[in-house]
C-alpha cells in the first residue's frame, strides 16, 4: 500500500499569517499523496462578532445556530479555503478545496439533541474512499474544509479533527493511512507551558490515566479521543505535533518528534 | 463530440431564495454533462455593508481592494457556492465546488491598472479544459464560483459572464458547447419592461445597432460581448433565458425560448 499523510492544521496556526506560511512551505516540502483538513475557529468567531453573532461554545465544539453556519460556511469554506488552496497552487501543490458536500465526499446527520443542542452539527455518517482516492490518483490534494451536508442538502459544521481522523480511518483500507495533527505546541506537554515536557509516546493506558489526573485537559481531549479511534480503525500512525515540524515527522526513522500514539 | 451544457445564473436569482430553489431544481432536470457558474453579487454587497465596507461598481464591474476581496472570497466561494453545492447533491446531482484556484482550474492576472483601477481583478489567462473535463467524466457537475487566482497564489474576483464564456470556449475543443445564460428576464428584450418583447434571436450587427441606439445598455453589455466571443471561439449555442426555462432551452427542437445568438 501507499502511504497517505493526512495532516490537520489547527485554528491557532491559521490564525498566524507567519506560522500559516512556514507551515504551507513544510506542507508543500513533503513527497508523496497528502490530504490537508483546516479548522479555522477565531476567524469565524472574530467575523461573528463584527456581525453581531454571539459564538456559544461547549467542550470546545461551538454551537451552531442558522446565523453562525452562515459564518462558517463562509469563513471555512471561503475564505480560510480557498486562500490556502490559492497559496499552496503557487507553492506548485495541486490543491483543490473540498467540504464534505463536494462530489458528496463526506456524508454526515445533523447531531441529535441530547443534554446541548449543538445546532447545525455534522456527525459524519460516511466518508466516500473511492472518491477520495480518484482525486488522489489525479494528483491533486484535497484542502478540507470542516464542513459536511445531509441528505436533506444542509450544511453541517463539523469538527476539523474528527474529520481528519475519519478520513483517515476511511482511507486506511486503500493507503498506510499517517495522520498528523499539526497545532502551536510540540506535542502533548506534560507541563502545558513547557514545550521540553513533551510525552514521546502515548498509550491509550497513559492517556486515561492523564486526563483522570487533570493533566491532559480541554481542547486535547476530543484531539486525542479522535486520534485514538483512528489507530482502533486500522491508521497506521498518529502524530500530534508542532506546524512547523511537519515534515521532520515525515520521512524520519525513529527519531522522536511530537507525541506518537501507540495502542 | 458529446454535448455539454455551461449554464450561468446571475445574481438576482441567487439572491431570491424560492427563484433559486425553482432554477436548482430545473438546473437538476437537465440530463448529460452540464456545468454551473454562479455570480452573487448582492448578498456580497450586503455582507460588505455590514462589515463597514463599501462595494464601489464602475460599469457594472466591482471595484475590488483587499476588504472587499476577502468578502467575495467569503461569500461567492464560501456561502453561495457551497450552498449552491449542498442543495444539489439533495437533488441528486454530484455537484463540486469550484473556484480557478481549485486545482488549478482556471488561471488568471491582475487587471492591469488603466484608467480605472479595478484592485484584484482577475482576467483569465488559462483554462484548464483537460482537467475540467476529468472531473465531468468522474460525472461531477462543477460549479464555479466567480473566483480565479494569480501565479502568486492572490485570490481574484471574476466576472461571472466572463468566466462562464471562458469555460464554454476552453471546453469547445472537447465538447459541443453550449453556454446558457439565465436571469430574471426571459432574453434580450426590446423594451426592458415588457417580457413579450423578447429578441428570438440575436445577430452580431443587430446588437451593434441596439447598442448604439442605447436600447441595450448596462449590464447586457459585458454579458452580451462575453457571449458573441464565446460564439466565435467555437461554442455551438450561445442562449440568453429566465432562469425557470433552462430546461426548456435544452432538448427542445427550434421552438423559440429566451435570445440565441447568431453570428
Amino acid at each position: 500500500m501507499q502511504k497517505l499523510y493526512i495532516v490537520k492544521i489547527g485554528g491557532n496556526v491559521i490564525d498566524d499569517a507567519e506560522a500559516t506560511r512556514h507551515f504551507l512551505r513544510k506542507f508543500a516540502s513533503i513527497t508523496g499523496y497528502k490530504i490537508l483538513v483546516h479548522g479555522g475557529g477565531k476567524v469565524a468567531t472574530q467575523m461573528a462578532e463584527k456581525l453581531g453573532i454571539t459564538a456559544q461554545m461547549v467542550d470546545g465544539r461551538r454551537i451552531t445556530n442558522e446565523a453562525m453556519l452562515g459564518v462558517v460556511t463562509m469563513v471555512y469554506g471561503g475564505l480560510v479555503n480557498k486562500n490556502l488552496v490559492a497559496r499552496l497552487q503557487s507553492l506548485h501543490v495541486n490543491a483543490i478545496g473540498l467540504t464534505g458536500a463536494d462530489a458528496g465526499c463526506i456524508l454526515a446527520k445533523k447531531r441529535a439533541v441530547g443534554a446541548i443542542d449543538y445546532g447545525y452539527a455534522g456527525d459524519i455518517v460516511e466518508v466516500n474512499a473511492a472518491l477520495i482516492g480518484s482525486f488522489i490518483a489525479l494528483d491533486m490534494v484535497p484542502v478540507f474544509a470542516p464542513l459536511t451536508y445531509d441528505v436533506q442538502g444542509t450544511l453541517l459544521n463539523t469538527n476539523a479533527d474528527t474529520m481528519a481522523a475519519s478520513l483517515a480511518s476511511a482511507l486506511a483500507s486503500v493507503f498506510e493511512t499517517h495522520l498528523i495533527y499539526c497545532f502551536e505546541k510540540k506535542g502533548v506537554l506534560l507541563k502545558p507551558e513547557d514545550d521540553a515536557s513533551v510525552i514521546p509516546m502515548l498509550s491509550k493506558e497513559t492517556y486515561a490515566y492523564l486526563k483522570n489526573e487533570g493533566i491532559i485537559s480541554k481542547g486535547m481531549i476530543p484531539k486525542l479521543d479522535n486520534a485514538f479511534a483512528a489507530m482502533q480503525n486500522g491508521v497506521n500512525k498518529v502524530v500530534i505535533c508542532h506546524a512547523e515540524e511537519v515534515d521532520k515527522v515525515i520521512g524520519q526513522g525513529n527519531q522522536a518528534i511530537g507525541t506518537a500514539l501507540t495502542i
